[in-house]
């Protein structure tokens, strides 16, 4: 079996599977695409809609203490000069002047390339490095030799940034057939880069030193104008994120239904943001889809022991979608790196196979974003406290996920390819996708043995006609019947359920339920199907 | 009982009733609102994704012949470009230099003041009137009589627009002190003014002509740029509409999937519009959500015989989500209105409180849209009809429907206000909202008769918990039980379900199950509420 960690061309299987499957598509192909933007096929739709069903089933319905809610994507301009993200929600953008490219300069490295005055011999297996007729160590050449820079090498961000810049400061030092002793690179963000070294840095597209820019802040939030004048005072910006919908609707909220604190508010939307360099897939794209929730308590409230339940309950429910412990970590953002009203920030980093990676952030934000809307607004956000007869403004906790990045995830966690026996004991490969029961776009799929015998036909079309009318199914009669496993096994399908001889001349009426992870096949009735349904699909 | 029709106030009602209950709130609202963009509260959100998975369950789970998708609502530009809006899809737009109002000016009307040199007289209960001595009728006046134009007069699109004319017009004779008679005013729509005429009309904001621009078209899609660069070169725009994503997928649907023609995809998602006057509560928003189906014909098919089912299959649909036959009508566009590619569109109407207004539009859109896209991509968009060997360009039969438009006019149709006898017999006002229970945000209520009997709670809470696995349902143990009925009638929740001493003493552990509709009451076990749910709830 190869899965992620043993298939290092899974991304490149997975895309290719996306594509040919009917899961994802680029935006706009026949035009050439449109860089960030993602459409999703009739499987990957339906995967879609599960993500989401599954996540409010559990977040909304099966909660006492959380609503629902869905605001506009296009909100009052001042909603996001309280948030902040007007004047902070930036990457920060370098341009090459030349290739005309973009980008961020914290994906963008780079070092001096640094040569001693020294020479390097080798004696029998030693490397030895004199200066001045002395052998010396490289630490002491670093503080006591002479240094001379010959020039700079930059490369993009990836999981070989380091060798690449050294490969690159060792092809300019015999470029320049500079004398002495090559140091180690020391990589550096672009982002500290010195006035002075900007111009001496080459560019990554062209490989030549004097076409970038200083990092300038871009602003992330993509912008429009509504109603008919463009100007200033028309515009507007797509959300860059759902929350801030739950923090302007909050007294809404408190004032139009029975909620108490602590209760949270929950949102599934699109989201837009103009990433400089959208990336792997629809892992970073700059148009997606976000499931938030704000989870409002007392400012004296026990903050940490929420945020650590919301963090237990949000890895429990990415492993009750089929997502496996070992691909899941946290990461505990360092204090110093927060920004200053938030408290603590976890994220559920998934073992994606382009790196680990961001999943799920639960953030404890305090009382920040209300008390930004009622200084901004003039609107107090305050819950009244009947213990205390005081008005309080709520904290808040914040767990905060991607249906597109859990989308990526499931897939990934999901892929294996296998050898497997044919019913002739010949070894061939299958794909499949092993999706959880909830998450897969179709729950069974319904095979006559044969096309052209009415009696299986008709009892197969009358079994799939009683299952669709509850649950996405797939009714398949073309081709051999093992041809017909693999295709659904390949589609994430966990139960094909084949209508053969026995079905229709022994009694019982009991069907071949064949089962997408073991392949093994057993006969079930038509009762005990839906009961099977029942209890894993919800 | 008090419905649309007898409830001349029943807009207002809604609108207040669904700020109340946390159905809709303006967006922004503590901002002071953004104009045409509105949120859905917790109770809303649910109604919402009532509507959509209703359609979804019937458009795609339960036909074999359509699939799903989701495109982007950014897409990219040329695909507005081959579609036709860029270039077409526009309002006309007139200023007011004055006031900076702006009007569409096909909903801006206005009427010349015309007076004829006559007299008019009563003589008894007859009006005369008397052209140089001669007893004549109006249509004699207008053929024969002298006319003079004293002026002009306009008001904006309502109910009342030619009342309105008519008063003006009268006004402002009495004004000029002009003699003669007034004739009837003849309404013209503001995109009929000749360059002569635009400077005599007055604004409807300032009563004074002279500030009025001439209509220019003004292009409805929001435009926003996609990368760094703010130019031409980047330009994108919102999608106004889904049903782009589907043409431009339609190689990628027949290419990784299994249909044949016919068939058809849906889509559900957000589009946007820049209206120019945003009106009526949700109908007419700029930010709106779309259920739209494209369905893929043979060219050599019977598409008036395709038409005519999705116009019927559209219907019957509207009536399975509980709108009444009697609020519905077909609107037949005129041949000559239609576009010259479209055959034939028909748009189901219903009578929302504001006027009988489109609800779902039913289009036969011919291969317009597959040759345009041919035609702008390179790309052939064709299906390979193994009948002929042929390669065809299918036809389109596109219905397409706002989520939104549902949303109201299943609010329309349910609300009533309603003289009932509480238990003592007095008469009570109650509200409800008779909502399809495939709709009702909440499907059951589960009401303990007493908040401080243990005995009574546990069998609640245990019922609720249950129920929660499955359904969206409501805990309520605050205040009498009359009271708690009423909040549930105005929410829409089909059936209240009290736990009782019968239910704790008496064998059977059975509950009163009590209608919302009738208000009638019996008592039912907790297999025969999962049944009645399972029943009516898919």
């Amino acid at each position: 079996m190869s899965t992620a960690a043993e298939n290092p061309n899974l991304m490149e299987a997975l895309v290719s599977l996306a594509k040919r499957r009917g899961f994802i598509y680029p935006s706009s192909e026949i035009y050439g695409g449109l860089n960030g933007f993602f459409d999703y096929g009739p499987l990957g739709a339906e995967l879609k809609r599960n993500i989401r069903d599954c996540w409010w089933r559990d977040m909304v319905h099966r909660r006492d203490d959380i609503v629902g809610l869905e605001s506009s994507i296009i909100m009052h301009p001042k909603v996001w000069e309280a948030s902040g993200h007007v004047a902070g929600f930036t990457d920060p953008l370098v341009d090459c002047k030349v290739s005309k490219q973009r980008y961020r300069a914290d994906q963008l490295f780079f070092a001096a390339v640094e040569v001693f005055k020294g020479i390097t011999e080798t004696e029998g297996a030693r490397t030895v490095h004199r200066v001045e007729g002395s052998s010396v160590t490289e630490p002491y050449m670093a503080a006591h030799a002479d240094v001379e820079i010959i020039g700079y090498v930059s490369a993009l961000e990836s999981e070989r940034t380091k060798e690449e810049l050294q490969e690159k400061a060792e092809a300019l030092k015999r470029k320049k057939s500079a004398k002495g002793i090559l140091h180690a690179v020391k990589v550096r963000e672009f982002t500290e880069a010195t006035p002075e070294e900007i111009p001496l840095i080459p560019s990554p597209a062209t490989g030549e030193p004097g076409s970038l820019t200083p990092p300038r802040a871009f602003n992330m939030m993509f912008e429009t104008n509504v109603g008919a004048l463009k100007d200033a005072s028309s515009v507007a910006y797509l959300r860059p994120e759902t929350a801030q919908g739950m923090f302007v609707d909050f007294k809404n909220v408190i004032d139009t239904t029975r909620v108490k604190l602590p209760f949270g508010i929950a949102q599934i939307g699109k989201s837009f943001r103009n990433e400089i360099t959208p990336r792997n897939f629809i892992f970073r794209s700059r148009e997606f889809e976000q499931m938030e929730m704000e989870y409002f308590i007392h400012p004296d409230a026990d903050w940490l022991a929420c945020h650590e339940e919301w963090l237990k309950w949000c890895q429990d429910w990415l492993r009750s979608i089929g997502l496996p412990a070992s691909h899941l970590s946290l990461y505990e953002h360092p204090k110093e790196k927060l920004a200053f009203y938030s408290r603590r920030t976890v994220d559920i980093m998934f073992r994606y196979p382009f790196g680990v990676q961001e999943l799920w952030g639960i953030a404890a934000r305090s009382d920040y974003d209300l008390q930004q809307h009622q200084k901004h607004s003039g609107v107090p956000q305050t819950w009244f406290d009947e213990a205390t007869k005081q008005k309080v403004v709520p904290h808040v906790i914040e767990p905060a996920v991607g249906v597109d990045r859990i989308f990526l995830a499931v897939l990934c966690a999901g892929y294996a390819e296998e050898d497997v026996k044919d019913e002739k004991g010949n070894v061939e490969k299958r794909t499949v996708l092993r999706l959880s029961p909830r998450l897969a776009p179709v729950k069974v799929a319904v095979l006559p043995l044969l096309k052209n015998k009415e009696a299986l036909t008709n009892r197969a079309r009358a079994l799939y006609k009683k299952l669709q009318q509850r649950y996405a199914v797939q009714y398949d009669d073309g081709g051999a019947i093992g041809k017909r496993y693999r295709r659904q096994d390949e589609a994430g399908t966990p139960w094909c359920v084949t209508i053969d001889f026995d079905t229709i001349e022994k009694p019982g009426d009991t069907f071949t339920l064949r089962d997408r992870d073991s392949m093994s096949q057993k006969r079930i009735t038509e009762a005990e199907l839906f009961a099977l349904l029942e209890q894993q699909v919800y």
